[in-house]
């Protein structure tokens, strides 16, 4: 038998990591090891030990090996492979480093490597950058180029417009599935990948989308509005925020959609694969927020932004815990003789804190998902305050046998002065686990109806609330049923 | 002219809202009066009405409208439908409604609903079902569905096994593109919508995909293998976690992907739209367990199972605020000479957990979207320190100046012993804030390494960290240094 080279092929690394490589760690990143050798590789401005090692990774995973890289070794990278990251990878990036990316390429070559991407992608690289390095990227693109990136960019930023890509193939009414097949072959300026057919009116106006799965499995002569649904597609206007366009894809199952213009007329294309991003990127930014850090920060910020973006809220949550201390320091005589007071006090601020948190991040949560709607508020206002009454209950009975148990034991004071203090516990920590369980959906949807992001801003309002109540409530009981008693 | 009928349509309701219906108010919810339309007539026991009313509006939105009566009229529902909720509405129930309604279907209708459904939609359904209840439906079903949920229920829950669906298109690799569109028209087992083909080799080993819009541009002559690609696919095990699969989905631009058998063979596939609500669970569920919130807890809960799924969190917290309360005890004499420490460790205190939180929420997202790999997580160790002894610094001076200037307006001390206390809040700040950094990172570092979930038991152990950090040092350092000069 002759010898028979093997077929040429795309090389293999689809399915599971390929361990024999090692360019996998088994939680399916990319090994430390492999780090080590790409970094080595950049040291020693080995270009083609660099190809050799990254060329079967896929784009997203460079994407992420350069995201490894230390700030000096980034910029060796660039200068080492010409002053340019190639444009794939270049959308795959995460935020906070394409900034840092792109400011370390040369304009010529961000504006050779945008000018491959989808619009939607494109926009999203140029999107961070200052308007005159946009501008000096923008004005080395030919005409046509600039004309759509111009349009994308002018949409605000997370809306459905940004989102869009402006590839997309639409259908007459009337065409059948052997016209539409034919015209799929042999038209050039189609989207990479796209999974519905649109049907549009005379006006280019949506009348409803065929999945490609249907449209294959149909006869050539069927005619395209007989297999159209109008009810499995969604039209999205441009202005859209992305996150109602998200809602509309999990609500609906949808896989693309057609975007609008403002008199409805067709004008481009929004994808699931974007949008599971926004879907991920939208409830972080839900939890980020909770907890007082910025959305658009991230591991590659350098210290001195991450000290910034993490300060004004530790400056706005120090604002809370001085108001809170100027509550304690109303009451210092008291504290003063009966210093445990001061012992307890934290416990019942902290739970009412804790209950608050809960609350709040179902409701944030039931808002973003729409679960909690005009309809089931009254509803669930009740229902949240019962929950906080009864778990106060339920604490004031813990926590009042031991701090009255706790007190005589000590000897701070008589058996009557220990009953009156478990009893001053018991009803402080009721009345705070109600007031959490009240602040906690009443504040984020209070926020919502006035035009504000309830994750922003809820959490600080909500601790303030338990802690003032907290301290005021104990403290002030303990001062009016302790103090005669103990004085 | 005579009159020409207008072509039987499919109900429009594709677009935007359709305000003038009502059913929708702004923000796409189902809008309290139509609601309040809907429980009207199940009130009246008028189907008829009920009928109209729902028939324009998609499952998705029915199975919502489900979840916004209350108890007693979901199960009068229920009757007035027969017994039954129609299956494609089944599926789209929350999970925590889910199991409510089909306890109140009878068993025959159920197991009619579950078989009208692809196997990932009937698994879903009966999952979370007890044992006997499953039995007795799966009894109710032909032999041929009842093995393939089965098969689909012995895999774990959360695996790709449970989110796939068994029906797929495959082609051996040297069928050509119009072989595949000609076998597509007459075959009737297809899955309702697909967007690729998957390419088998002889062993039915996937060997690569084409996206069906690749196929629809390819002329009918072409081989599926020219045009698969490999790259663009990612075969995943059936035994693979569900964070895993939306991992893959998202990194790599997926929209459905081939699931594997042991011995590597094509026995299903996962489609985007299941990923897309994985991805918001997944993200969901991280943010909900820091809060202190279980998982699969939802508005459709009643009070009691909501208190007792809140009360345990609470319990621990009130374990770890006793500890600190403990910690303030050893320190009573002190307060009890200086009041002035009661009102501030608080804040010393708040600051701390408020920083170790931003800390922990961060590193829990990034552990989650595997941006904090083995690779990077000394240095970004480092960078959290580091960030937090900077804020830390910032704090100190702020704090310090404050309390020294507070301390001594109010007479409670000496101008060196001002300076004494504002020291010793500075000093506390500094060092808790870096412990609440470190304790930010390296606590759901070490869960995940000790194979247990970040984002569920992290929290309380930073805030017992910075709690007590917090307490003992700032009572600490003031007993120290300011309780000779004081006394």
């Amino acid at each position: 038998m002759s010898e028979i080279a093997p077929p040429e092929e795309e090389p293999r690394h689809g399915d599971l990591p390929p361990e024999e490589d090692g360019q996998f760690a088994d939680d399916q990143t990319l090994s430390p090891e492999f780090v080590r050798s790409v970094e080595d590789a950049i040291d020693a401005e080995d270009v083609e030990a660099y190809h050799g090692l990254t060329r079967e990774i896929h784009p997203a995973d460079v994407a992420d090996l350069i995201g490894l890289l230390r700030e000096e070794e980034r910029d060796a990278l660039i200068a080492m492979l010409g002053g340019a990251i190639p444009s794939e990878v270049l959308a795959e990036l995460d935020e906070d480093l394409r900034e840092d990316v792109i400011e370390a390429m040369e304009p010529a070559k961000v504006a050779e490597a945008v000018m491959e991407l989808d619009t939607d992608d494109a926009a999203f690289v140029l999107e961070d950058l200052d308007e005159e390095k946009q501008a000096e990227i923008l004005a080395l693109a030919p005409i046509e180029d600039r004309l759509a990136l111009r349009a994308a960019l002018d949409f605000e930023e997370d809306s459905a417009g940004r989102l869009m890509q402006r590839e997309f193939f639409a259908s007459p009414a009337f065409w059948t599935v052997g016209q539409i097949i034919d015209r799929l072959r042999g038209t050039e300026d189609l989207p990479d990948k796209f999974y519905e057919v649109f049907v549009v009116d005379p006006a280019f106006k949506p009348m409803g989308s065929v999945p490609l799965s249907t449209l294959l499995k149909s006869k050539r002569e069927t005619v395209i509005q007989d297999i159209m649904s109008s009810r499995d597609m969604r039209t999205v206007p441009a202005t859209m925020d992305q996150e109602e366009v998200a809602y509309l894809f999990e609500q609906y199952n949808l896989i693309s959609a057609p975007v609008v213009d403002d008199a409805d007329r067709l004008i481009g294309m929004v994808t699931v694969d974007d949008v599971v991003e926004t879907v991920r990127e939208e409830t972080q930014e839900d939890m980020l927020a909770l907890a007082g850090v910025e959305a658009d920060t991230g591991l590659s910020d350098t210290v001195f932004e991450t000290v910034r973006s993490r300060f004004s809220w530790l400056a706005v949550n120090l604002g809370t815990a001085i108001l809170a201390s100027l509550v304690i320091a109303m009451f210092d005589a008291a504290i003063g003789q009966i210093v445990a007071l001061a012992v307890l006090m934290p416990i019942v601020a902290s739970m009412g804190g804790n209950a608050g948190t809960q609350t709040l991040t179902v409701v944030v949560r039931s808002l973003a998902t729409k679960d909690l709607t005009a309809t089931n508020a009254a509803r669930i206002v009740f229902r949240e305050a019962l929950v906080g009454f009864l778990n106060g209950l339920i604490f004031a009975v813990i926590m009042g046998a031991l701090a009255g148990v706790w007190f005589f034991a000590s000897g701070w004071g008589t058996e009557a002065a220990a009953i009156n203090l478990a009893l001053v516990v018991g009803v402080a920590m009721i009345i705070n686990l109600l007031a959490a369980g009240l602040a906690g959906i009443l504040i984020p949807i209070g926020l919502q109806r006035a035009g504000a992001d309830p994750a922003v801003s809820s959490a600080v309002f909500v601790t303030t609330v338990t802690d003032i109540v907290g301290f005021f409530v104990f403290l002030g009981l303990a001062a009016a049923v302790l103090l005669p008693a103990a004085g």
